[in-house]
């Protein structure tokens, strides 16, 4: 760590060697620029420092990086210096457009070095970030942690794109968390990263709506909460399963029939109903059941209701 | 475990002692009847004999019992012998209409004794049964596992009703899993069991579309699948923080706001229509966020979704 402008070290690039300073060992920390110092980005710039790489930072609001310069970041007055500073660099913006209007103009800079995206973006976006990236090496990455965990075990961080910038940065970028590569297709990070939202979002849903209708038989959230958590661990049993039948294409019903499932999701809506809550959020799901059904997935398990988000049921 | 007619074994009630059998010790092993057996009610039947109680059955169709018969359980030729013969009755049949019919004539039977009812119904069923069973305990209750696992830790069953049934019958209970009571109130176990079942729902729902949305990616789903199962351990994180909120009535944005959730829905909204895949599911989570903030939760955490589904916002 140090307050000397990160100009001054060695940019580990693979096409481009230091010329001002010491051959660049095995052993040198690999220098990083954050640029985008919202919450993530100064957790991640935070991360970094903390684990001695010689970070520089730069954000359009230069009152954000202060913090952090305090703390031994370099921060660059442009964005084309902050580039220039470091061989990783990574980006953590509002948006997709964000990262083109400050990184676009910067691709000769950005020449033989790693830029590491993590801004939020769709698939599709990810896919024309890395076809505009010739000069250079593309990750685009998804955050599945508040910046509070980032550095923490549990922040769990999803990479795809190229993978030898994946190897060669692989130990830097596990300075802020589990980090995991899927692969040369880079919409994949954002893929899995609104794929495994939605698990979160439909787990809390279905949490939400079970202690909205527990709560009017007086109980608490606080006393479902443990009941539910040892319930989901169940679950992950299920999944583990279920994704073995998809992939293999049949659903038999090892545990229990979809039919059988239908049954008590009409408990549920009843339920809900008799309790005054929500009634739409069980309705549909038992929907998706009842279409599964009628599709002709009669005697399948509940695996078959892919076949309903697939589009062909 | 024998042969003999259950008949013939001690009938360990409170109020009716054994006439023609030696005086009940604490040592005796509880005397069970199971009266409905489908592959749960086999499952039930088979793990109390494997513990040691004389286990008496009774089914409709009398061919269901041959092979517990064969394993030493007696068979009742009655409903009202089946109920005679042991001082824990255990029902587990295809609905609560069923129950009535079944049980129903034999109140004088079970004077004395404690009715379990693990059939499915709703929360108001099992207050009316409860209310019907004046002359003997009533414990309502639900199983959260499939037939295989019972007898093993990792099977859940829910109970509620008379609390000193639950404690006399606890030991036993127990041989067919991890047992839990919620209280007094005999709708409890039921409504715990269709929150849980919601909970399941929900989660495999969201696995199953994000299984759908990347095999459009051509990503397998066993995959998919173990990110899924680590990330679900972060989200009981969110279930017992958010669930200390809604006992607070307070929902802070500790983590990432409505507005930063309802940002990310759209993109799986897009990305599922990219894929060519269902976009209701994710639609209706956008929704449900929608509402919120509409409602004035602005700024609110995800918890403050619970306003919705309370039919509050």
């Amino acid at each position: 760590m140090n307050n000397a402008p990160a100009t001054n070290t060695a940019p580990v690039t693979k096409n481009a060697p230091a010329a001002n300073t010491a051959p660049v060992t095995d052993d040198a920390p690999v220098t990083v620029t954050v640029i985008g110092l919202g919450l993530m980005g100064q957790a991640l710039a935070t991360a970094f420092l903390k684990a001695g790489h010689p970070t520089t930072v730069w954000n359009r609001t230069p009152a954000k990086a202060e913090d952090l310069a305090a703390r031994g970041a370099a921060v660059a007055p442009t964005v084309g210096e902050a580039v220039l500073a470091s061989s990783l660099i990574v980006v953590c913006l509002s948006d997709s457009a964000a990262v083109h209007d400050t990184v676009g103009p910067h691709r000769a800079e950005l020449a033989g070095r790693t830029l590491v995206n993590l801004t939020s973006g769709t698939s599709d976006e990810a896919r024309e970030t890395a076809a505009w990236a010739t000069d250079f090496a593309y990750l685009d990455g998804a955050i599945m942690a508040i910046p509070e965990v980032i550095s923490r075990p549990e922040a769990f961080l999803l990479f795809s794109g190229a993978p030898e910038a994946f190897e060669r940065h692989e130990e830097t970028l596990k300075t802020l968390g589990n980090a995991v590569f899927f692969g040369e297709d880079p919409g994949l990070a954002s893929l899995y990263d609104v794929a495994l939202l939605g698990v979160m979002w439909g787990t809390l849903n279905a949490f939400l709506h079970g202690a909205a209708l527990l709560g009017a038989a007086k109980v608490d959230a606080s006393a479902f909460a443990p009941f539910a958590n040892q319930w989901l661990s169940s679950v992950t049993g299920f999944v583990s399963a279920y994704a073995e039948q998809i992939d293999r294409g049949a659903y038999p019903a090892e545990d229990a029939a979809l039919e059988t499932h239908l049954a008590t999701m009409k408990y549920l809506v009843r339920e809900s109903a008799a309790a005054g809550i929500d009634t739409d959020w069980p309705a549909r799901i038992q929907a998706l059941a009842e279409r599964a059904i009628e599709a002709g997935h009669t005697g399948a398990g509940y695996a078959g209701l892919i076949e309903v988000f697939r589009g062909q049921a």
